[in-house]
């Protein structure tokens, strides 16, 4: 039993896994089983194969009942920026696995606990034991606390064009002129801030600031977005 | 509605979907919504972009169980020759699903009715439109008849190596002997038949006939791996 995991994973998540094996096993790595031989160890690389499928259909699921307009291209690329090395060894490290990683002396040395393809496939497989140990709706809802508020904190804002995303809403049923004005220039030359609407046909849908034009423009059309789906 | 396809699906699975729109956005391309605007169609990308996803963890999840001992290389390995385009176009047509699809007419022309590459979006967005109709259980039950039973008939035999499955199995608590012997070769010149023994520590628990010794091994580690888990 890896100590205080199982007490976080109560405490922070209100998880209680049933077979403890499971979740050794998904904390483990092989370099520890070969220093610990004849213990019937197992490492963790059989559950992270699962515990990816398992992210896999969980975030495409989420994306595309959340984003109904989507195209096939943009869900496609945007499950890739959810579903990365990078942003599961992010999300490994928020919720502390790093700290229980059972390693072998050599990786230790090598520090390979900070190292993200290692957390990542440790968030991988954590997944992959929840999935076997409590069934996909504990995992919805453990993915619902944990990577699910990335998308409206921004975090996935680099791969996610809210531009476009309004474009395709409001051209659905047809061709309509989609605008974007400069209002307001703000602040300090050192620390200028743009205000700029997002105009659909003649009228204005949303407003954003931003430290550049484009940054602007991007808030506006994701606060054009948010009244829409308030609309709805 | 797509004349014959819910009478397909409720004789041949017992499948009986709710929300029509759904399973004839399933097996509908975008060149047949193109020359039919404004009758508010779908075609079948983004469905096919969740059953895509579906198909993943359903695999992953049933050979993971079925093969416990198999390593994450060779489960890789295995989903890849299980959930590719071209086994997936042969299980749309084992289901006539080609039959069903809505094609425009220069599609048609261009025989793509015929082509793997569609027919394997067809039976990912058939799983999407179940999945999103009926729920993960009813995929499984589907899946469990149209695709799973090909590993057993040998479907992917190609791709799967029963004496490394064979090796991996007997090993799992140490060394032992592995040996496979030539028994007999039968038939005409033409047409020869070798027949092997597969040995674990000098006892048979195998035996396979092949137009080939490799393929003869094969079926021999089979034949073995069959009596293994018949004694569990």
């Amino acid at each position: 039993m890896i100590a205080g995991l199982n007490q976080e994973l109560a405490d922070n998540f209100d998880i209680h896994i049933q077979n403890q094996a499971l979740l050794d096993e998904a904390f483990t790595q092989a370099s520890y089983v070969n220093e610990h031989p004849n213990q019937g160890l197992k490492f963790y690389e059989r559950i992270e194969f699962l515990g990816d499928a398992v992210m896999q259909l969980v975030v495409s699921n989420y994306i595309f009942r959340r984003y109904p307009q989507m195209p096939q291209g943009r869900l496609t690329r945007l499950r890739a920026a959810m579903v990365n090395e990078n942003s599961f060894a992010s999300f490994a490290r928020e919720c502390h696995f790093d700290q229980y990683i059972r390693l072998g002396k050599g990786e230790e040395k090598a520090q390979a606990r900070q190292r993200d393809s290692l957390l990542c496939d440790i968030f991988e497989s954590f997944i992959g034991a929840l999935y076997l140990d409590q069934g996909l709706d504990t995992v919805v809802r453990f993915v619902t606390q944990v990577v699910f508020p990335k998308l409206d904190e921004g975090r996935f804002d680099e791969f996610f064009d809210h531009k476009t995303e309004l474009q395709e809403l409001v051209q659905q049923h047809g061709a309509v002129d989609i605008d974007y004005r400069l209002l307001d220039e703000e602040g300090p030359d050192n620390d200028l801030a743009f205000k700029v609407a997002v105009y659909v046909n003649d009228k204005v849908l949303g407003q954003g600031t931003g430290h550049s034009k484009k940054h602007a423009e991007q808030n506006a059309a994701r606060h054009a977005l948010e009244n829409l789906k308030a609309e709805e």
